[in-house]
């Protein structure tokens, strides 16, 4: 069920945008969502593709900036979303050297009667 | 007002990508959309760039997978979302080829006022 | 907070992108989002990628198409949105003699805790 939008500089290698999809989907792991439900774009932009405000809320942010925007499931606690977002920049920086600052999230939530895994049926609706 | 993002893997011909946009747009049709209602972004990704579980929920996907994510207006009953999911599928199934299994939809669902379809103004604004 | 997705036709120049993007910002800000909240993505596409009605309610659509798909905080009024939509369809006018018409505009709402700006934290979130 999440679906996840990276968007990040071109620059880095398919292994290393591979493990940014890896991270992400182990925190979601991490918050309860089930095991396997990946599904992701990873983008590349050139400089004039993807804008970022350097010091916004007095963040430092640099080229290795990564935009992750993920839609999911409406229910979860803001603790929950404190959680996730901890779990990805902090899974981003021990594992690929990624700055905790470069890290924004984004987060879209929508019921469960609104995916499709497959074969035309809504397979989380009740 | 439906907006769709479509995103497949590299190696269908151009016609192949407009059909899908085509069935998108016609099972739309069908659940009470507006006749000429279509505004779509279709994209092609490597596959380092769309990431999808090879059997999430025992559904099979192959390469042929396709991710649908449409934006439109709340109100719609989960049996109006059952029977969009549904055409989409049989369509590109039917008129494509496309293996059911392959087909994953999600749906954002916004407020009446937050379209504007040209001249900066809110056309289904009340 | 704002996060845009901004489509349009290949053709145009980095610079006028880059202006683009500078109008949905300031777009942004007239309507109360903070200085510096600048979040973007902008991509070109070719003719089969990016699909739009020309003529939709009665609105006369070119090759100059914009799609603008902002996703930002809920609780804005419906006059916030209209003139958010007046200020980007008049700004690129103006400044970049786009056609009104051609500005086609998306709003997502989400919560406050949805968003990480850096650091792993929810710095919207109270």
């Amino acid at each position: 069920m999440p679906f996840a939008r990276i968007d990040l500089l071109t620059g880095t290698s398919a292994a290393f945008r591979q493990r940014v999809g890896q991270v992400v989907y182990e925190a979601l792991l991490a918050v309860g969502v089930p095991e396997n439900d990946r599904f992701q774009v990873i983008q590349e932009h050139d400089e004039d593709g993807l804008i970022f405000d350097p010091s916004y809320l007095g963040i430092e942010r640099s080229a290795g900036f990564i935009s992750i925007q993920i839609t999911w499931n409406e229910g979860r606690t803001t603790d929950q979303k404190r959680s996730l977002f901890h779990a990805i920049a902090d899974g981003l920086h021990t594992e690929l050297g990624v700055r905790r600052e470069d890290v924004f999230i984004n987060l879209i939530e929508v019921k469960k009667e609104n995916w499709s895994f497959g074969n035309g049926e809504a397979q989380y609706a009740t």
